[in-house]
């Protein structure tokens, strides 16, 4: 068991904003995101702006790629994305090409879980030598008002069963940390909003703080 | 029964060769989409740019939108997108917030069929006021070999028997549109690579030709 990263979303957009924000906190997180509004907004040169400024960052690009896999995944790997997201929606061959593309540069993929997968999904894709899953609430669905609730742990814990590294990701704040101490197999918990503007330094402290405490 | 559409669907990885691409069949073709290639290469500015290229033509911003609906919805259309997509696998929160701001700019959101959608989740989508959905094969699915089904045929017959709307595509060519004849409610087709290039307008011609002769 290694212990949770942190990583910041990006979804401003612009990349102005989106530099300022990562540069506020790049001290405090492990993982930069270039997220899905941010990537629509300003396209790959995003991806290289802030590669070139966080070299040393794991630096995901959230494409939630659901077909044209192979373009899209070179795209990103080569304007500097050490990881880029895949939607579970996406055929399983999406999901391969993907796959090929990130083992010739030496990268990674995260299968995206929206949508009606199932687990017989979730073997293919630990078949196809993924090793990563990113669990969230829906932004939508939080803003609608729906909590975490029991059946998404349990879900959690079948894919980290299935050997999946999970990164979690909707809302997180600090006060929700201890609810997923039950999952050992936590890559990083994604925080977008709360890690902006000048509590975004205190609030990642505050998140690194939970991780110590139960992930020791 | 109105007589189906033709789109093209840019996916190329820079904004030049789209305009130019555009330019050549803009005569021969209704709707000029945005494909999420182009779109995740260049931004918005993409839209905006084919938008004032082609003040007539319907446009399309193909984003797969799986999450942040109202941010992306909005963005696309500012900068000038007619319809934008949805996948089938957004939470219903998501959708019903795309269509929200589709409503407010009187635009409209086409649903992509990607991952393990239902009958059930395409009554829902019914229920919201949707009126269009994307029927495809997946370009990688494609790429391996997976032509279209009888299972590919009944499934939009249940869609349009919905009341859906849709837009076919998934390396259209003209030798393939007698296979969609059944579907009444066939609202366009959509091809990218072959309407490229020199063969591009003589293909849209083959490709209209085919719609008269079905959809007469």
């Amino acid at each position: 068991m290694t212990k949770p990263l942190l990583q910041i979303a990006l979804d401003s957009l612009n990349l102005e904003t989106a530099l300022e924000t990562a540069e506020n906190v790049a001290g405090y997180v492990d993982i930069i995101e270039i997220g899905t509004i941010l990537a629509f907004a300003e396209g790959m040169p995003a991806v290289s702006a802030l590669r070139k400024a966080h070299p040393k960052h794991i630096l995901v690009c959230d494409m939630k790629t659901t077909d044209g896999g192979a373009i899209l995944a070179k795209m990103a790997f080569e304007a500097g994305a050490d990881w880029i997201t895949v939607s579970a929606a996406a055929h399983i061959a999406t999901i391969g090409a993907c796959k090929k593309v990130a083992d010739d540069f030496g990268r990674e993929i995260q299968i995206e879980l929206y949508g009606n997968w199932t687990l017989d999904d979730a073997q293919s894709w630990v078949d196809l030598g993924i090793t990563q899953a990113i669990y969230h609430r829906s932004r939508d669905a939080e803003l609608a008002g729906v909590g975490w609730t029991e059946a998404d742990l349990v879900k959690m814990k079948q894919l980290s069963d299935l050997g999946l590294q999970l990164s979690i990701t909707g809302g997180i704040v600090p006060e929700d940390l201890h609810l997923f101490a039950p999952i050992k197999n936590a890559k990083a918990f994604i925080a977008g909003r709360a890690l902006v503007g000048e509590k975004g330094k205190a609030t990642a402290e505050a998140i690194r703080a939970e991780i110590d405490k139960y992930w020791a």
